[in-house]
């Protein structure tokens, strides 16, 4: 065997623990009995354990130094491989140990802190997760950008520097647009109680609707939905909440958009570390896109409105355009995860240059909560009123998780790009979505996005797929025209 | 750290490995989507290969020969890790590898040999089958008896001379029984169907009778019941027939048996050697004692008759004894799987007589067909009439199982031994049973046997909760005096 193939040989066996390791955390939020969960972390530790002496195996390092792949698929299974080995063997063990055990305590601390409103019982460790996080970017960047460091891990081939661009020319265009649609009245939402088998019943149509694959994957229930495992296995997870049917429904329909990524991958690439979608902006672009411009379009409300009609009788609203409505509510509040599409990235956008400043050092840990309040009241026009409402109302510092948060708006511009060139090649694609069908609109993301998996790098296969770099203009496009036709601005 | 800890630490991840593998098996049965099955083969193949090299890692067999352990607990640890190391080290690799090839490719050639009622098909594959297993017999056993070394892998401590004596004894009197119960009239059975989800439901009411603790377990339906897992993640699984709901009620109770032993076991014992129930036998002894002993007793089956009526209505069944009548009729019949408490344990000599002389060469394959039907005709009284129904209705010989066959008869043995000693210990337990309340019952059983996990050997444990070694006498004197009475022999 080549050196190539020694490689690939242990790099498929790794991709299948791992996948086993994704399936322990699938079955820890849906199927584990609650009296599991201290033997589960022994387990789970165990299988890690095998995980990272692989990551660091020097085996990998001589395969990588005398490796030579024919052809371009070869030279990017490298690549990953590559930057999978170098992470790992340029953070000193030790300092690796102290932050896989300081973040697993950290979440906790968190988690008290956010229940009492307390925010300095918190900043302490916040602090020395900021720390670590540094020295560990530090020992991976070899006197570089930290933060550029650390956006790799989520962002491969971004930088600071690059989001910053794009997020600054968005800023201000959000921020007006938001404040011109709270000057217009909120349009009614459901009201009333849904069962929850009908939401699930419902949801299950959609996923249908959204061509996700039930051969080779399933839909349960978690308390924080989510999708899981790659190629022939591929499970996603909604929830229901009895007064907000909308909450099971695009949840879903965002699940399925990750869930399909997954799945469209080309099956030659299945357990090779090109066998899973790119980055977590790539793969936020698919559920986006999914959930937003193709699920709160009003070609596919209207649809989705028959649909939940039959399912539960009358909604006491006033047609589909009243439901299209509905399904898009612009309303203040303060927290991320409930926020509509015109709000969300103004959340992302604060979170990104508070940590940035953080990682860089120019924002110390203790004027953060300041901060905070200060560009919240400054984009969106009110008071944070508690920490919970606040800096304290994420999970992602307490466990390290710098250089994440913008992903989630990159994924929302990449899902601009792909939109704006899909509405081009599929000219009647309103006319598909009024009939439920998606099979243009999917069809056109699994040929020209999906199928890749790793193949070209992030900032690649969107410019594969939408001719041109990512650029925030035809999100921002998107939203106005949208938005100002719904609220008449 | 010592030796011993040292070896304690690496057989605490082997351990926790272990059970991820059986989660995945659980998973594979109950909860993957059908397009998985390729993909799951390659995972499962990689972790199998992880834990490969562990059972064989030169380090174990170090520290092995310098470990001291204090006490008993260590000592039977050792005893346990030294029996899988020697296993793994004694067989040449190039012949377990052939051998897992072999047995892969067997199984599909005997599923098709069955369906085709294709004897000829079967038998050159056989008889490699049989060939590599004596090689390996004579690997790990140096000379001695190879089917006493195949006999370790299932029942550690017995061998085929122990077993056939207490065969022996109980084949003539249990050929008798048989035959005096079939010349009575066979009682009513249920008739009608039976909604899946009720039967779903009173098999929950049945696990929560017979203690099954849901905190750390769990409950779903698969084409073959079984139960996995050990400690505090031990789920079980169960079918329904809308035709028979007695499957699902004791497939029910049976595993509960099964999950209830690994759940009862001293945590400290968990993700340890000593952790899981100490061999197949004395596993069966728990899955049978619930089953039959107590789930099938007149005074369990009048508590199950109401919550039964109460689930479906009326059953057509002129009360509570024909109920028991119902739950225990004894029948002609050709499948293993389906025989009752009295027929069951002729179907396994058959099989372990015949085994045993394959193994030791006695028996040639080709003549197995022919020595299979005459040993029917003797016991059954009646001729097979096809190969389903004789010598391919059973999967265990095609995968290499050879001396796992008798550990199903030593469970019911061992039932019986403990079911005496149960009856003098709690002298109302028929009181307790007919109300529904197995705490006497099943307390005793964890006092006595389950807690105790590996710590020690099957016979042992069997003497210690019975106060004898085990032997044919009470299961016999039981099986008598029950069916003796409900037929009026």
């Amino acid at each position: 065997m080549s050196a190539y193939d020694e490689l690939m040989a242990f790099a498929r066996e790794t991709e299948a623990l791992k996948m086993i390791s994704m399936r322990l955390g699938w079955d820890q939020e849906t199927m584990m009995p609650r009296g599991a969960a201290e033997q589960r972390g022994e387990e789970m530790a165990a299988i890690e354990s095998i995980l990272h002496a692989r990551r660091s195996d020097p085996r990998v390092g001589d395969w990588l130094a005398s490796a030579a792949p024919e052809d371009a698929v070869g030279q990017a299974q490298l690549r990953e491989i590559r930057r999978d080995y170098d992470r790992a063997t340029k953070v000193p063990a030790d300092l690796a140990k102290a932050l896989a055990r300081l973040t697993s305590l950290a979440q906790g601390i968190w988690a008290e802190a956010r229940a009492n409103e307390d925010v300095a019982a918190f900043l302490p460790t916040l602090e020395e997760v900021v720390r670590l996080r540094r020295e560990e970017a530090a020992a991976l960047s070899a006197g570089g950008d930290a933060y550029d460091a650390l956006v790799q891990d989520y962002e491969p081939g971004s930088s600071g520097g690059e989001i910053a661009a794009i997020f600054d020319a968005m800023r201000p265009r959000l921020v007006d647009l938001r404040a011109a649609i709270l000057d217009k009245p909120v349009p009614a939402g459901l009201t009333g109680t849904f069962d929850p088998a009908l939401q699930m019943a419902v949801s299950d149509a959609l996923a249908r609707a959204f061509g996700y694959d039930f051969t080779r994957g399933r839909i349960d229930t978690a308390v924080h939905p989510f999708s899981s495992g790659s190629g022939a296995d591929v499970r996603i997870t909604t929830r229901t909440n009895p007064l907000d049917p909308f909450n099971c429904f695009y949840s879903t329909i965002h699940e399925v958009g990750h869930g399909s990524y997954e799945q469209a991958i080309d099956p030659a690439f299945a357990l090779t570390p090109l066998g899973q979608g790119v980055s977590m902006g790539v793969h936020e672009s698919q559920s986006r896109i999914y959930e937003n411009q193709l699920g709160r379009s009003r070609a596919f409300t209207g649809w989705m409105y028959d649909q939940v009609q039959s399912a539960f009788g009358d909604l006491g609203l006033d047609g589909p355009d009243a439901f299209y409505a509905a399904a898009n509510r612009v309303q203040n509040g303060y927290i991320r995860t409930e926020a509509d599409e015109v709000q969300y990235n103004l959340h992302i956008m604060l979170r990104f240059d508070l940590e940035r400043a953080m990682v860089s050092g120019d924002l110390p840990v203790k004027d953060l909560e300041a901060a905070w309040n200060d560009r919240f009241a400054a984009d969106f026009g009110y008071a944070v009123d508690k920490p919970s409402n606040g800096m304290l109302q994420d999970v992602h510092w307490s466990v390290g998780l710098f250089g994440y948060f913008p992903t989630y708006a990159l994924g929302n511009v990449y899902a601009g790009c792909l939109h704006e060139a899909l509405r081009a090649a599929v000219p009647d694609l309103d006319a598909q979505l009024a009939a439920g069908d998606t099979s243009g609109a999917t069809g056109w993301l699994k040929e020209n996005l999906q199928r890749h998996g790793g193949l070209y790098t992030p900032r690649d296969v969107i410019a594969r797929a939408s001719g041109a770099a990512p650029s925030e203009g035809p999100l921002l496009n998107y939203l106005e025209s949208k938005f100002g036709a719904l609220y008449g601005l």
